[in-house]
């Protein structure tokens, strides 16, 4: 009937970086959005009236980020245990903390997780944890964008992978219940790595996730130590022994890939396996420099990820943008390696890519309008003189603290800076008194 | 006569984080403060009344953050020439800017730079720039402290080490007119380098700076090119080269210091020579990474600086103390070097040792009243379950996103994030309009 149209809303802004693969930059600029989606994006002049509102935002508009490999309810940890060796650190502050939490613990650690990352422009997150309702739950009433991929560990399901395949049932359900892209949730697999559950349950949960066309999301290669019995063992590199095993056929999601060399490379490259980049927790944990300019020159897909923020400690995918870059760059004492532009593309396009969404992560017609307005009204913004300074302002002074709004779907999740969809002051004091309890033991 | 002492003002907190050597954090906390010092600091319980106002901040106070080593005028280039190999940077985008670079507009650029250090909690910059006249204009009107080292280069000083002196004579009379440490102001003195002046002109303003008891700034093995053609001619690394020239005999602070051995460093240590370390600036231009672990080991004075804002690109100390932890850590593999409080002591009370101030730097009885207060209403800052996570905090999540007062020699100069003493809106529009004249020629 007429009228059951939606109307089509205008975001004008100073500045419009699209991210896409053109790099494009529009000053002014518009983003209209109709029902959700992009369905214009480009100068203002020429720009066509729209039916609906017209807001002037000024500023710079941007696509949301993309979290590519998180374990936002760590919120629940963070802080603990700082500055004590891994594996003291594992077994004495993390371990014994995770083991006594709740579906409400997870819940709201997600929750308040979930206000940090929207408040800093972080719209989509791909998540590795337990709980997995309870991180679907929170994210949804966030208003976020969420890759669910629930976590399988030895020491909890070690036992459930029997002839009756109960724990892939249960994985096949929660994939049946809950996978709803147009919902902006969808759901993954996540085994938590071959050094933990054997290759044989990688592979077999790898199965299910091409069965479901799924993301299959796991951690290889993260320290120098945890693959050395497997590598061993097939007397190849861990990245070989997956490849081997039938792992990488499907959409595969490898998170950190620090200790790979060129011939890993390439087989990842093959394979069309992205990678999860973690600089500012590989540095953190001492884990090693993942050879990011070699993956995206062998043309894999290398995402951003904060990892948990117990090993960060924030969730501010800004941060890993410019140490993303300067890390690669002082590896190989080259200051040419992941200019502006494709730093910022790690952050959004590619990252959306990574995590198996293929509308998400750039400004253009036919993609969800998820959108981050920043405030360039900052010294460190100051002063420009052509596109490409913009572009630099954005990778090496942008920051969470220059958001000030945000939309998922369209839908505005943050303005001037607060989230509209958390109750962030009870999120801090629930975090804060079930911190304290996991503490005590 | 009675009456003409000053008042004491207190300070109220929820924390306060000393950053002296015992690393105190009192919650909640007092900073009781009159005639611009500090005259105690401790827990709120058990503190005497003041005859002055009492101030209740909550959140957390922290010493002013010293930024040991800036050019910071350079905010007038930042963003130019953005990914170019290092010498085209230079040569094509730097140098041709700054060539045309007026004592007005070093004057904004100073300003702009002194707004968004202050705004991000820098109470202290060591600046070595031209036109120094202006650099002290600038930040005299800002209230920020200043340490400034007028540099030398041999392009525009190079003639002006006759028999009559004349440049050394024009830094001792810039000493005498402007060296006044209770205006908030010392002067030191800025050979470049070795490897642009030679060695014979460095150890001639080392001279100099010995008479003057002023700060001797330099830099120092930055890359690993620079010093090869005087290590060939002298045999020796370029640290040795320095001390055998008796550059080191005095208060000396040398920047970057990346390309240093063991011998080097102790070198250093027996010297008593401070190093301002410049982790991101030495990452995004390649440069390399600074043994910063073995100089804290050798007992070396180690502070934070930002580098000039095109090499960075923001001036925010907060990033370097999480970055010079981060780099540390991936470059020895080990999750414990650099932990919370030793990072946070480099970015104040090491930093002011740098810079040859004893009476900034932490939070103490005599110590100057510079103060910095962090909002921890926000969830990177939560849970709190021990001391020890509050100081992690500080350094994994702290930003200049959470500073929202300042103080420097007790005079407020940002409140609630709005520097009080410069005009941003106006620096930023003066520095935008030069910089388009520098870029244009």
């Amino acid at each position: 009937m007429p009228g059951s149209a939606a109307t089509t809303e205008r975001h004008l802004a100073d500045v419009v970086v699209t991210c896409d693969d053109v790099g494009a930059v529009h000053a002014p600029g518009v983003v209209d959005v109709s029902d959700g989606r992009i369905v214009r994006v480009g100068s203002v002049d020429g720009a066509p009236p729209v039916d609906g509102p017209v807001h002037d935002h000024g500023g710079l508009l941007m696509p949301g980020l993309v979290n590519a490999h998180a374990h936002t309810p760590m919120t629940l940890v963070r802080g603990a245990g700082d500055g004590l060796p891994l594996q003291r650190w594992l077994t004495e502050a993390m371990w014994p903390r995770e083991g006594r939490m709740t579906p409400d613990d997870v819940w709201w650690g997600m929750a308040l997780g979930s206000a940090e990352m929207l408040a800093a422009g972080v719209t989509t997150s791909c998540e590795m944890y337990l709980f997995e309702d309870a991180v679907v739950d929170a994210v949804r009433a966030s208003g976020g964008r969420l890759v669910v991929t629930p976590a399988v560990l030895s020491v909890l399901h070690g036992d459930a992978f029997g002839s009756d395949g109960d724990r892939l049932d249960a994985m096949a359900a929660f994939h049946a219940e809950h996978h709803d892209p147009a919902g902006r949730i969808t759901v993954g697999i996540a085994p938590h790595s071959a050094y933990d559950l054997g290759v044989e349950r990688v592979a077999l949960l790898a199965g299910l996730a091409r069965d479901l066309d799924a993301v299959l999301h796991v951690h290889v290669a993260e320290t120098r130590e945890e693959s050395a019995p497997l590598e061993a063992e097939h007397g190849c590199s861990i990245v070989r022994i997956l490849d081997d095993a039938d792992v990488f056929g499907g959409r595969v999601l490898v998170a950190h890939a620090v200790w790979v060399d060129d011939d890993d490379i390439a087989v990842l490259a093959d394979s069309g396996v992205a990678v999860a980049h973690c600089p500012v927790s590989n540095m953190k944990l001492g884990s090693g420099i993942a050879p990011v300019a070699a993956m995206l020159d062998a043309g894999v897909t290398v995402a951003l990820g904060t990892d948990g923020p117990a090993s960060n400690d924030t969730l501010d995918l800004f941060e890993e943008v410019k140490v993303a870059s300067l890390l690669a760059r002082v590896d190989a004492l080259d200051p040419t390696l992941l200019p502006a532009g494709q730093v910022l593309a790690m952050a959004t396009r590619h990252g959306a890519t990574a995590v198996g969404l293929d509308d998400v992560g750039c400004l253009a017609p036919g993609m969800a309008a998820d959108l981050v307005r920043i405030d360039l009204d900052h010294p460190s913004f100051t002063p420009v003189t052509s596109p490409d300074e913009l572009l630099a302002h954005l990778a090496w002074s942008g920051s969470s603290r220059s958001v000030t709004d945000v939309w998922v779907a369209g839908e505005k999740v943050v303005a001037d800076g607060e989230v509209l969809t958390v109750d962030v002051a009870r999120a801090r004091a629930e975090v804060q008194q079930r911190a304290r309890r996991l503490a005590a033991g």
